[in-house]
């Protein structure tokens, strides 16, 4: 165990080296030493990105073959350009420094420390989550509120004065006003902030980041843009952007400082790597859906359901905790604001409001799986629908910021007109009082005590749209009103999501599904005047139908739907339509978050290699050029190394004396770039034979992060003297890296990393000599996708511009 | 990736193998070569199992030292010789074998067979459950009125005769009778049915059985036991019964034969690998759960956090359609058992039955956290004595079978005779009319219209008598007949788990909360006459948190409960007890559960490698005597190697020519002594030179499953002739073993192991060549505990007898 600490290399001095000093600084293309060999371990000439793309092919061309022998119905070769992001690197670290850090300074009461202290963070992440889903809530409210009463007034006036026009241009204004505002937010300040946010969080959980995620920017823009995207009117809803706001907050307490004028001031730094980060941010959005949706559970499961290569009974006890203590700061915050602030069970709190009678019967089952099949194919029609016009806008609209923010405010305007439309022209009239004291209503078209019915739908929030749709009356609305209700929220739902706002897409989810719901409900009430007399549950299964149908809800949204109605009993209808819907929507598509990260270029791996991929061996899929430093190295090869290359893992050697000419040994450990970049900035080197003047402990290391983001190698300054130097690299470097080696296949390999959440993982020979790298790319490499029921599978060439 | 199956060689006849030749027949100790290298490779003297010991002894004052160093109260090193167990080997096979199969066979349509297939077996879990389930529930209700029925009837007639003692005689002979029976069939038939049946499902699920587990007799034990040990009066409950036998079900569904008369009717065999049947097992248990609790999500969680390192979306899924299914049918049989066969939402359904008023105020939370505190502390009161008690079971009562089952039949008619004492001596009348319409209630000692409320507790099955608990109005029971029953129900529950009898912990635990509970909640609406008018919900907080404090409820049960009352408002507080009676019971011991895997010996793993083991490495703790084979083998060795050790994992090496002395070579795969137990029994081996004339396909060794039960390496007849043949390894060895270097520390393989769920991995030098194999052994080998707020580390000797 000990040979690795006591041997000591100086670099040999070999052509490659001489070439690697002569070029002096930065090299746009790389010219130092890279190990090639093949399989066997012989060196073989340098590999281009031309031979290696062939390679590539003409190996999918044989794993085509088998495929196509299987049945599959269209294996494809994607070349596809992948946007920005970062693998997170969740392995903890091994290395001599971490080792002497440990001895050092561990205790008892360092560990205890520790471990209070991580629970504290975990409380204010839960109150703090909170407070913001209180204040998005409550401002949405009080504003929202307003701005419907002035439009009713005016719609009361005019609908007398025969000045239409007017309440209708004033709508408008409003909701492109407000929109414009929000898009220009998230569009100019972040855009990140774009969208629901979950399939970036989920992203970030399952190993990806994509830069700017939980920035300080992000956060504004999300919280304050779904506030406006909401009151601008348009079709969308508050709990995806509070998933992400409440993930953002936890990495921001995490990171334990305050940015003060381009100046940090650190306040603590126990949790500075992306392990802990990652578990606070699990924390952080499992806390944001608890508070959207009173879901404690449901919240829980949300984030371990994505980080389930971590799931261990403490971490899912903290998120819980967090979780617990966000739904009852919330409740609290809300009751308070509604007048009785200690009563906490009261039924405002449960997010769909309580049905009074939810009761079902043996015979009704198959109504419910009708309203599921129905969920299913809605759901997918949503999802390809929404599919072809993001690509249309990735194509066309997109190009260009203003018109990003300029389609927002169109929508938001169509919005108000198509809300003025339905109102005017369907024109049902009702004298039933609706659900809600709140509710909005207008007389517009009728006469006496008697009110617009579809004022209540479209004169409030979605989510009071919802709970109209949940709640209201039997009679309320009229079979032709639902009808039309829900092809124009439908297109609207398809139209908004994926604007360049802050939007999330439950709630106009649910509306759509309960409003058809209803209608098969009035049908069934028109068949069976006996049995049934209430139309909620209906429109209750068909809103978790259309929900499932779109998101291909997991267990998680399943528990979070069955705690928004606040009753258990009937949870196991819930749970039936949302199955079913799931089944019949995976038939033709794939689930619109996972559409959202397939679209953006994110490289998700999923839950399980894809299939038929058993005989696609390492060898076929490794970056192969592996680019290995020695344990004592020239500083300007590390340097021409970061600079030249975006690698983030390089695998340390022992230089084979044998091969004096290549860069060739058995693997020692492996180094990661920010590491490199952290000891070029402290300068931990100095001429061969001396010993380095500065010292370095551990928080050096920790206290930059996130690296990327706050040290490049642009940044870095290094004479020519200084290049001359050499680093010991081996007190730094992780002593012990997962291997495989090249005989795994890829399904092997892929339960290697998902298992462990690693970021490299370096392929040796049977001499140990590192051959190869895999990381996320690499495994992200081929893809199985399900439409109308036929598996297609396409190799992709991810990377990352 | 083609160099591992190429090459082949011939076993050099060198001076070990020839002495091995010699031996012939079964060696009592083991003469074979094996290789022994230290760290850096070279080869040392044999290692004897002494010299074994006291390394690992100087290796752990190493460690010992430095705990002590960071505080740790008494570390300690005990030898503890454990009971009989069995590692699974959850991971995939990758041999030339499975790949040729792969290629051969596979198609789509294939594929879509077997995933209906498995759809189809997970359907009848969930409805096998249900029956099962339903089953249970019917008798014990039918069967335990008749008799309450009985002895209240003698009751009142003995009351006013004076002839008291005819009635405990009968009631002490009925339990005593029906007890006996129910002992006798467990310990007699299946011991492993014993108990509550979740530590041991729990272990299966981490990847340890225990030999008789899942067997048909397990089976019957286990049901027919746990109606016995109700109607016998035992304090104990159906639901960890339930697990067990949902997950034995899945398991036979899963094997696809049934035995008769001693013969096996294979019916198919799809599921057959360790792999298959320990996620139908998970869907099992899952069901057993949901079907006893209705709790469809509880049951999911259940069965999914203990096995979160193969958590993925499809398994989870499945479960949950199980669990679904489950509860879904066992509504429907309850259902028409009680005379409404089509309302599934009768509120009889929710297991706890519903509360009608369940609601609470922000000044209520402090008393629910001081429940929660007396909680965990009377939880860990509970788990010392019941800790004691078994350690004194198995040093003293349970050496013979006989003591076990006479002291079950003492508990039973100690129960009566407790019970009818309590009744006898409080003497609390009363005319309130409890809860449930089914209740029996006696007169003794009470006139007029009243009874004798301790009644309705005693002569009612222990859910009945939680249920009476729980909603019972609040006059019913006075102070004193409350402190009693806790006292002498506490005591009776102590004594109850860890009987040889089939019982589950669950409800006692929950009845002894709520009877406390219900006595808070007494003293609660003296102090505040006004506010507080119910004391059920107190019940119910003190039942969870009772719960919480035996158990240490996870998630999963905590969900559970919340099913159980159907209300999920009320959620957020049973949440928030069942976590603070976590904590405060885990400052003083472990959970029950865990308890009775710690002391029943089953090396279980933790989330999360023990703490403070950072600097233990590989070297430490591997076993080193590695006995490779090679990848060509004289097939006397391998007999030898098979009857000589108990290994169930031979790495598989190409010889070096440079060490023809030695069994030393580069790791070339890995193979299961189950694969060479069939290669044995098919005779697939020939004389040196010939290719072997049998043929074996991947069905060959499926087909036995499970093997160790099935095939022993004593009923293997082989000729000397035999002996002399070689056999070739390679075609059926996984030719991907995961590797380990040495340098590796305990917290970087458990985690491997864990995240893979591997039964072997093999430590490999430099040059891998195999030095040591880690299996579960070994990493079970440092065990933290917590104990009074101090931390104790030991270390462990793993046996397996």
């Amino acid at each position: 165990m000990d040979q690795h600490h006591t041997f000591t290399v100086t670099p040999v001095n070999n052509e490659a080296n001489l070439r690697d000093q002569s070029s002096g600084g930065r090299s746009p293309t790389l010219r130092v030493p890279v190990s090639t060999f093949d399989i066997d371990g012989e060196p073989t000439d340098t590999l281009t990105q031309n031979s290696i793309t062939s390679l590539l092919s003409s190996k999918f061309r044989d794993v085509a073959k088998r495929w196509k022998q299987y049945g599959v119905d269209s294996p494809r070769f994607r070349k596809r350009i992948h946007s920005k992001w970062e693998s997170m690197n969740y392995e903890e670290m091994d290395s001599q420094l971490t080792r002497k850090n440990r001895e050092g300074k561990q205790s008892k009461k360092k560990l205890a420390l520790e471990m209070l202290s991580s629970w504290v963070i975990y409380f204010f992440i839960g109150v703090g989550t909170a407070f913001l889903a209180a204040g998005v809530q409550i401002s949405v409210e009080l504003i929202a509120h307003q701005k419907f009463e002035l439009i009713k007034d005016y719609f009361d006036k005019c609908d007398k004065e025969g000045c239409l026009y007017k309440p209708v241009l004033i709508w408008m204004g409003i909701n492109a006003g407000i929109t414009l505002v929000g898009a220009a937010l998230v569009t100019y300040v972040q855009p990140m902030a774009a969208g629901s946010g979950i399939p970036l969080i989920k992203s970030y959980l399952n190993g990806v980041r994509v830069p700017g995620l939980l920035s300080l920017r992000a956060f504004i823009s999300k919280c304050v843009g779904v506030v406006l995207s909401i009151l601008g009117g348009l079709a969308c809803g508050k709990e995806g952007p509070m998933a992400h706001s409440g993930g953002i907050m936890a990495a921001g307490l995490g990171k334990g400082r305050i940015p003060w004028f381009g100046k940090d001031i650190n306040i603590y730094g126990l949790f500075r790597n992306d392990h802990n980060i990652r578990d606070l941010v699990a924390a952080g959005a499992a806390s944001g859906v608890s508070a959207a949706f009173g879901a404690p559970i449901g919240g829980t499961l949300f984030s371990v359901e994505e980080a389930a290569s971590f799931w261990n009974t403490e971490l899912v006890w903290k998120v819980f905790f967090s979780a617990m203590i966000a739904c009852f700061s919330t409740n609290v915050l809300l009751s308070a604001f509604e007048g009785h602030p200690t009563q906490l069970s009261n039924p405002g709190l449960v997010r769909f409001n309580v049905f009074p009678n939810l009761t079902f019967d043996l015979i009704e089952v198959p109504v419910f799986i009708f309203i599921a099949t129905i969920g299913g194919l809605t759901g997918s029609l949503f999802v390809v629908m929404n599919y072809k016009l993001t690509v249309f806008r990735q194509k066309y609209l997109h190009r260009k910021k203003w018109i990003k923010v300029l389609e927002a405010g169109l929508v938001s305007a169509v919005s108000a007109v198509a809300a003025f439309l339905l109102m005017f022209s369907v024109n049902d009239c009702t004298e039933k009082h609706p659900y809600s004291h709140h509710a909005i209503t207008t007389k517009l078209g009728c006469s006496g005590e008697s009110h617009n019915s579809m004022s209540t739908m479209f004169l409030t929030t979605p989510e009071g749209c919802l709970k109209s749709l949940l709640h209201d009356p039997l009679e309320m609305y009229s079979v032709w009103s639902l009808v039309l209700f829900v092809v124009v929220f439908f297109l609207l739902g398809v139209w908004t999501y994926g604007l360049s706002v802050s939007s999330g897409v439950f709630i106009p989810s649910l509306a759509i599904g309960a409003a058809w719901g209803r209608l098969i409900g009035l049908g069934v009430v028109q068949l069976f005047p006996d049995q049934a007399k209430d139309v909620g549950k209906y429109a209750l299964i068909g809103a978790a139908s259309q929900l499932g149908g779109i998101l291909r809800t997991t267990i998680s949204l399943t528990v979070i739907i069955v705690e928004c109605t606040g009753d258990i009993t009937f949870g196991l209808c819930i749970m039936i339509s949302l199955m079913i819907s799931k089944w019949v929507g995976d038939f033709f598509t794939t689930g619109l978050y996972d559409m959202n990260v397939e679209v953006s270029g994110i490289p998700l791996l999923s839950w399980e290699p894809p299939p038929l991929c058993e005989d696609v061996h390492v060898s076929d899929f490794m970056s192969q050029p592996v680019m290995t430093l020695l344990s004592v190295e020239r500083v300007g090869h590390i340097y021409d190394c970061l600079s030249g290359e975006s690698f983030n893992g390089f695998p340390v050697i022992e230089q084979d004396p044998n091969y004096d000419l290549m860069y060739r040994g058995k693997l020692k450990g492996i180094i990661l770039r920010h590491q490199l970049l952290v000891l070029l900035k402290k300068k931990m080197f100095c001429p061969e034979g001396q010993l380095p003047a500065a010292s370095i402990t551990l928080k050096d290391f920790e206290n930059p992060y996130p690296v990327p983001q706050r040290l490049k190698i642009q940044d870095i300054e290094l004479s020519d003297a200084d290049k001359q130097c050499v680093m010991d690299l081996t007190p730094y470097m992780n002593l012990t890296p997962y291997t495989a080696s090249i005989s795994f296949s890829m399904p092997r390999v892929f339960r290697l990393f998902r298992g462990l959440g690693l970021r490299h993982l370096v392929v040796v020979n049977d001499n140990t000599e590192p051959i190869g790298m895999v990381t996320r790319k690499d495994l992200a490499k081929y893809r199985a996708e399900i439409k109308k029921g036929m598996l297609h599978m396409e190799q992709l060439t991810v990377e990352n511009r």
